[in-house]
């Protein structure tokens, strides 16, 4: 039995890096996939795409839509989801990630440093597991295979 | 036919009751809910209603659950969700109840200033409407009910 | 027992007033629901609540996002859609309304001019009943109110 | 992991092909499926199976019952759907495609010549992303796959 | 609170009166809905509504188009559905009805004489109740109704 | 706005009452269901609809028909349910309930002794607030229309 | 692409087999499932499985719950449903399984000898597909596979 | 064509071993998964994970957390579920399994001695199929795979 496991979040470290060996390591059954890790590509996408665009709201827009189309195939393929909130940035969309996980019924493990529980704590609720570390999220990956 | 919307978002400035003086003004037959809007309240409310915890983290769990129990109870009431944005605080909470309103089929409308509108590029993708304004909202919700 | 239907499609002609009007005169506990009549309204939308756009693409884009806030909040609130299918324009969105009844699972009675047979054949297969009139399609609600 | 895109739409040109083509070249783990691409068969195909019927619009009944079966059981197989208007015939089929499709959350592409912006846009406000022309669509399927 | 049941099943005798009279007796809040009674015109109402059909296949495809339409607008108001089988016919829709009372998630009960438990079986397992006379089925309403 | 309330679990204490009592107090808008009370009824309930049965698990069985009928209606009604565990007997069907309110997006409030902590906790951890006395629901209860 | 089809229906006859035949002579990439074969083991089964009952009722009820646990495990699995029904037995839980099948959004076709239109007509009308013989059934499946 | 069978409940016998070598040795096509098998790592599973926690209530919350995501993972991925209640534990966990599988529409077959059949009534009367040992469970799952 194989498992697709989504990795939401962000994408200007080398957390899924670590995720991908470890779960190679182990020899885990497990495909992952994500968003477009090229920032700029990921919010130049819609330009790319479908030409230059009037404002940079335009541009946005044009580019949300490419990059919540690539989401939500991939999402739809998926058994589980790991969000990661880091120290930069407003995240919202990782946080829409993570919701609309919840309403797909794809079990979800948050990845946060602990002095983000206050603003994540709703969000944490709704969660199955919330974690500090790559390293712990390893960990409940890995429990689902352990026979004892 | 009368309609419930909730008001979720921001919750230490007035947007909520300009809503309502508007809609009042405008005879609009409909009823607003929202999360509490007391923050310290909010924040306490785990404290006030299970005893002290042993920390904030358990402290922020125990609000955080009776928070998201009210929002849950409130949204499957409602027929429309109008979420606002504002300058302060990560907001996260804001992203999962827009989140939820999209998964539910509840229509939404998003209300952010527009120099959010990249960090708010995916969420506003998914939503039906976004404006900048409570006015722009009000006018939105006001459309419903014009037959001409 | 109190219904409500909503009215897809056609815009410039006065097939709603007519069936209010049929409704009214057997005293159906029947609430009438549709899109905005005003045709240029409709269109206009857009640029009357966040101001003009670039181009008349963008124009049109601001007005569908409330055009179809406005659909999903009525559709959802309605018991039954009724779509009448005419002789002007695409109506690709006639189209998109009826078949968005059928997902919802909103019971769906097509009006359409008998030549339009051929065209609407697979909507048509979809749909719970097709007729050619609206005064058949009043038939067919009048039904669900008799006992005998 | 591999996807199934459902490619509804104009029938009498050759854009299946074209995609299927670019698809090859690229090596994307992607099968096509689509509508029967024979008009005149599709036309044809319920008086080829139950026989003949007694008028045009019973011969469409036949056919567009048979055409949904298809489209039904394919449409449920896929992970993507592409949709393409064009010039010719009303192309309601194709809207309704579209439309179940979204009802079927299955991410959905809307392939029109720009001019048709105006009756496409509330169904292009639905769609996850609007372009127009198959090269585009096919960057869009390939940014799927893109690491970087 | 209020409850509507609608009552699928055998026309043409008079269980439906006697359940809508003990409930009057014991003053339940029930509104009570089901199908056309008049079987001639439960079977005609194609033709009556859009004319006289090719042959009898067509005709009742007409008719039962409508009669479906009648069906689910009325068991979508339905909190429970209670299914009735008889001696005579076929019964087909009613084991229709019944399983879409299922689909649907309201809770239905059965009636049919003890001697069609062999047929019946496998639609029984499925039902939440199965009795053998409207009396019994009148008893499991009321028991809604008792705190003791 | 109304809510209504079922309150699921132990039936042989006096809990409803009590909550009861306290939202009269509070004049919350809230009407309460739940199943029956009397706890040898709700036992005999099969035997006195369908009469004698040959062995306890038949009279077992007829029973649960009935109770869990009863239960289906009355939750499809609820917006929020309460279970309550206590000390005595298995309490599989509170267990049932609870879980079933989960999968309805019923929100759900448990309330147990605190020495019942683990054997709960899956349960518990499901649940949207947990707590362990009356009083204490009936704060939560009330938190929903607190305004600050 | 593989493809499961659940064959529904009367289980005296060989029409599975020349379904089968079919197929496998056309090389359809199909699995073909459905209901134990053999009628009297299928009416045995529950006896055979947790022994012998009390009466002909309880023994019926025992060997439902197998057959229907078998019926929905296996149509859960397949992606088209196909329902025969014939001239012998009430075939009450062939309607069952046809209907279920709608219900879970898995096209179905439906064979029937012509003269049973009349009983059949409204779940006919709610079928994809109605058709006289196996053969008919056959070139529909067919269909599905063909390019022109 | 394979299937996934969850084992939910009583850990500490060897009933899973027993049903895995059974289905060994008819061939059967059955994947099995299940929850963490040694009772003491499944309690400290939490702790193992993200560390010492506060007191025992936060050491099962913490635990609760991964043994559902574990459970919501697997239960997921299977088309079956085999829930057994044993003789010691309260076992609310198992009645909640068994109910997420009703929930989730997984065919569930539950193992239960004879004498708990009052305490298990209700859920019983929600389970596909109820039995007695491990034996019949399995007969019951062979049955699928029968022809005649």
């Amino acid at each position: 039995m194989e498992f697709v496991v989504y990795l939401a979040g962000e994408i200007h470290s080398h957390w899924r890096d670590e995720i991908k060996e470890r779960a190679s390591e182990h020899r885990l059954p497990i495909t992952f996939v994500g968003p477009m890790e090229n920032h700029s590509r990921s919010d130049e996408i819609g330009e790319e795409i479908i030409g230059e665009q009037h404002n940079s709201i335009f541009k946005d827009e044009a580019a949300s839509k490419i990059n919540n189309f690539r989401t939500s195939v991939l999402m739809n393929k998926s058994d589980i989801v790991i969000a990661l909130f880091g120290e930069k940035y407003k995240q919202w969309n990782t946080a829409m990630d993570a919701s609309s996980a919840i309403a797909l019924n794809k079990p979800l493990i948050l990845i946060r440093p602990e002095h983000l529980h206050h603003p994540l704590k709703e969000l944490s609720n709704k969660a199955n597991v919330t974690v500090e570390s790559v390293e712990q999220a390893m960990k409940v990956l890995r429990y689902i295979f352990d026979q004892e």
